[in-house]
């Protein structure tokens, strides 16, 4: 058979493969088929962004017999089982020469795809969105779909056993906010899934991928690199990229306040009066608060709350010209018991249940409604909420929460099913965030920041964050888990990450200890954005404010951060260019050593800087590995060539190197003395 | 079509519908159709009898196509989806006028089969074996695979919990010793199919049952019948029925002691000095002990211990005199450090491992060979080692434990697949003791009691015991768990249940506490058996030695069961006779009172006694349900009628009433004044 841009498609006595740029993407054979079709009812239960997600599965049907045919675009396969059963697969390629496999079900009533990848036993596999508990996600299946991350993550851990038992809330390793049908692999190819339905790639064989898909077609989009850095340069120009920072971003620290315009005042000139660069004020609860029993909650009615805050307006001004920028907080629910809510159901853009009612959603003590986003007015409506609430009242930035609720038993305006639209729901949010910026010119000026993502948030989500980790030192769901967050998310496309600084969940026997907050706050250093969190509970957690040593701590930290202003800004920059994340896996720049592609808990931050974070209590020193390399440890100037080192980690000198020789060096040596 | 044997096929545009003696049993179309035929690799482990099974499932494949055609003995039913994938359904009647479903799949390859059984919403199904959380089965699905039980046996449970991060062995509502693909539904029908491999009946379908085999064939027997008593004789004339039990088991508690001769002599003696009736010593380390982190362990070697057990020959005989058997223990394998291993290894009497070496399972700090009962010389000297060591000793029974541990991975003599064998395992490890009693003629005089079961055992094991719950007032695993038990035993076909008084698993932070052991003795003396267990750990338990209250609490049980012994002693032949369960659930004798169907933790002892046991701690009264009757307090003479009642149920009156009328009515009158 002919090759047709470096795809190779060869019949042999059985079947067929697949070759593209030397890479063997299919093997089929009538012994070892590379697709099913088949059929499934979802059984999708959620409970406060706590997804049960079963398949009642009525068929799985190996297509076993494949026939070729040549078009001029490409190849048309046909699949089929006997004369009963089948499905197409058209291969192609699409304007930018990415290889494109496009399959579809012969049945309407066949919903179920699995494809078989061909697959070596030594291959890595990285991305699908951000992953907390692997980084190689070879050996396991990812269910992709969007839902709360879980609390504790891990079954054998106690904190989620009693998550579970009390509303199923307990995770597991793959549960995320942010789950995307994309990977690359080291055989240096990606992958990326145009669909949206819940799926599951699982990396757990040694010869395949095996790729379930619950609709009835799904297209695959393939490109490769001789480089990493230069695949996700094509995958970002696939995906989209983020623009830059604000620059204020770079100038401090984001606190994490509620309770009111003068707690905000005086926390701010506390921390200041301790020597800690304060950029910003998030206040979440700038809308007002209600109570529950999970503790205190934000007013989902998206309105300055003049009680809680008053005078916000002029503060907001006063701060500004401080160079402290007020951040607010949105989701897109709106509370059942409040006025947003009650104008959007008079409108009609709230989603429907089927009898053709607004759809409530239960979020712990109280409802809200969903905004159809998918309802152009409702989402125009939306944006002008934004537009007029946040932007106009002068907000820096916002948290723009959630997303990932989306349940699957409401009606949607485009006439979608919700279980298809819930994973692409929160690229929809973030796109709306996104055009209220873009829309007023405050792109670059303004920051908002999300947990929740899908494919589109590359190009729509300004920041992301990692979400709701545990106020412990657990690797599945504490400070450790936000490092492979944040290289998982790189491999997907998205290269701006950062975390709340001392975890957020704090629930059972968890509190927030004064030793985890500081290592938290060293690590946040060393990522593109310093922000703290009270937590849920915020008299159970150490606070940024919790005596002398911890306000010197931040004001060390911050210093540190906005000394290394310049170099960000630039890794930032390239990021925005080229798709290069600010928080890298070590392979990307030493694809040539094999332990590069083991690690989950170190990162480069940017080109030159080697980070390693302690993630364990009671540490004074820290073991890691540095690639083949000149390395400077940034706190003692010592040198290092590549290997395991075991080097002193007090608090408030994390793990650290440069490298020697970067443009950077003479920067990077101040760092030393402060 | 034409009727045969009051089965009555009709085709119909779509498909077929089969009934049988007036119930629907199957119903066929394209687009419902009762028929599956798929492949998968069974994902078996096995960790000290904890088992993780996964399905690697490769395919399952709707067969849409039917074609009835008939034969003399019935009809052939070919199911075929297009012209790749078939099965064979032969519908005939047995020698008993049986119903009888074989299903053969055309594929080899084809390993898999889910058969669809037609069932009406308001159906309840009771049997499966020992089903210890749930009575009726309806609403779920019940894996059947003979295993360990669990420890705690529900997610929501902290000893699960640990459990689970210990060793996998938490379990779950479906683990058990005894699972058996039989059921009986309130359509009056059983259906028992004769595999032995692993299956799921899922019962959670408002209209259908599902019943997945993992072989490529499976034969469904069924029988209906206007009364379930009359049910119940049929499926015993199938299955087999148990002999009636010693005559000394009506006589006392038998008492579960270790530690040696003197021991044994020195507890019963205090105990009968104590009024307490006894009627034999359980002394599990008659083979000595090993000490393991578990707790004191037996030594698997099964030999009469001269050391621990000095004289033990001549006090056999003495105690016999007395009125008191002595009972041990054996279980089907050897440990792998002693001669009896060595021995079996010798002749090649153990199971293989893929290289044509012994076997050996981890027990727990030891390791031990499985003799390969399906090796008929092996079978025979097993068999004389029973004859040999325990019943030429002069014991009057035992505890034959296990059975339910056979790796998957082992390798057999009869060249049957270890996975098709396991679920045999326990009937074949109970027909051997059974043999070697019939042997000698001692059935009916010795008695072994087991845990693990599955067809064959209604035949074979001359008496169950409801295997290692915890030392807990759980409903899941204490000694609610034990009433469910023996209910859906006795609709399985075998009719003599009883429990370790007090429980037995002792781990984490369980103890037991006086309360629970009277409880549970309370119970016991109206249950075919009394027996008492130490527990794995017997310091952290409260003992039926434990103080003069609670000697004097057995003193009267023991009174108690032994006044009842003609009544049991005709429930019990009755049994033998007809297949009429001792302990029987309420609906068997109150066909009409839907009540009757609902009610797992109540039961009727013989025809006349009705038994609520109080299972939670601290209760001074109790609440039950009478069926419509007269029925009498046992304790107070009170009558009542039927319905919902509120009685005092102080330790040592447990809820018990007999029927105003029964001809054991002077019998029972005399328990009050105990």
């Amino acid at each position: 058979m002919r090759t047709l841009h470096n795809i190779d498609l060869k019949n042999n006595e059985n079947g067929f493969t697949l070759s593209w740029e030397n890479r063997l993407i299919l093997s089929h054979s009538v012994d070892a088929p590379c697709l099913w079709a088949g059929a499934g009812d979802a059984d999708i239960e959620m409970f406060r962004g706590n997804f049960s997600i079963k398949d009642r599965l009525n068929e799985k049907i190996a297509l076993t017999q494949a026939t070729v045919s040549e078009r001029p675009s490409g190849w048309v396969i046909r699949f089929t089982r006997g004369d009963a059963v089948g499905a197409t697969l058209e291969v192609s390629t699409d304007d930018h020469q990415r290889l494109v496999l496009k399959l579809n079900n012969d049945a309407v009533a066949h919903n179920r795809l699995w494809l078989r990848l061909a697959a070596q036993p030594e291959d890595h596999i990285y991305g699908c969105g951000e992953q907390f508990s692997y980084f190689d996600l070879r050996g396991k299946p990812f269910p992709l779909w969007t839902s709360e991350q879980g609390v504790g993550r891990n079954k054998q851990s106690h904190v989620t056993w009693l998550a579970d038992c009390k509303e199923n809330a307990g995770g597991d390793y793959y549960w995320t906010f942010f789950p995307q049908p994309t990977f690359v692999s080291t055989q240096k190819y990606y992958c990326h899934v145009d669909n949206s339905g819940y799926m599951n790639f699982d990396f757990s064989a040694p010869h395949y991928h095996e790729l379930a898909f619950w609709e009835n077609h799904a297209t695959l989009r393939f490109e490769c690199a001789p480089t990493y850095i230069e695949l996700l340069e094509k995958l970002t120009g696939l995906l989209g990229r983020q623009p830059e920072l604000p620059d204020w971003i770079y100038d401090g620290v984001t606190l994490g306040i509620q309770g009111g315009t003068e707690v905000c005042q005086q926390k701010l000139d506390v921390m200041r009066r301790g020597g800690v660069k304060v950029n910003g004020i998030w206040a979440q609860d700038w809308s007002g608060i209600r109570m529950t029993s999970f503790g205190k909650r934000v007013m989902w009615n998206w309105k300055w709350n003049r009680d809680l805050y008053p005078q916000l307006d002029t503060r907001i001004a006063q701060w500004k010209r401080e160079g402290v920028q007020f951040l607010a907080y949105i989701n897109p629910y709106v509370a059942s018991d409040r006025d947003l809510c009650e104008e959007a159901a008079a409108r009609g853009y709230l989603t429907k249940d089927a009898a053709g009612k607004e759809y409530h959603v239960e979020f712990g003590e109280f409802y809200a409604g969903v905004v159809d986003l998918t309802n152009p007015e409702a989402y125009a409506w939306y944006k002008e909420v934004i537009k007029k609430q946040l932007i106009e009242l002068g907000c820096g930035g916002w948290m723009a929460d959630f997303g990932e609720y989306l349940p699957t038993d409401t009606h949607l305006h485009n006439g979608v099913s919700a279980e298809i639209m819930h994973n692409a729901w929160p690229a929809l949010w973030a796109k709306c965030n996104y055009e209220a910026l873009e829309e007023t010119g405050k792109l670059g000026e303004v920051l908002f920041f999300m947990r929740a993502g899908y494919t589109g948030s590359q190009k729509y989500s300004t920041m992301m964050w990692a979400g709701d980790q545990n106020v412990d030192w657990s690797l599945d769901d504490g400070l450790a888990s936000v490092i492979p967050a944040a290289l998982s998310l790189a491999m997907s496309g998205h290269g701006l990450h950062h975390s709340d600084i001392g975890g957020y969940t704090t629930l059972f026997e968890m509190k927030r200890s004064k030793e985890l907050l500081l290592r938290w706050c060293d690590f946040s250093a060393f990522t593109p954005m310093m922000r703290t969190h009270e937590g849920n509970r915020p008299g159970d957690n150490w606070q940024f404010d919790g005596d002398a040593e911890t306000i010197a701590h931040f004001a060390r930290m911050t210093t540190i951060f906005t000394t290394l202003k310049p170099y960000i800004k630039q890794a930032v920059a390239q990021n925005a260019r080229t798709g290069l994340p600010v928080m890298r896996p070590l392979f990307l720049h030493y694809e040539d050593q094999p332990r590069a592609y083991t690690l989950k808990y170190q990162y480069l931050f940017g080109r030159d800087l080697l980070v390693a974070p302690v993630y364990e209590e009671g540490r004074q020193d820290w073991t890691l590995w540095l690639p083949d390399d000149r390395w400077v440890n940034v706190w003692t100037g010592e040198t290092h060539g590549g290997g395991d080192i075991t080097v002193d980690a007090p608090l408030g000198k994390p793990p650290v190197f440069y490298r020697e020789g970067s443009e950077w060096q003479s920067l990077f040596a101040t760092l030393r003395h402060l």
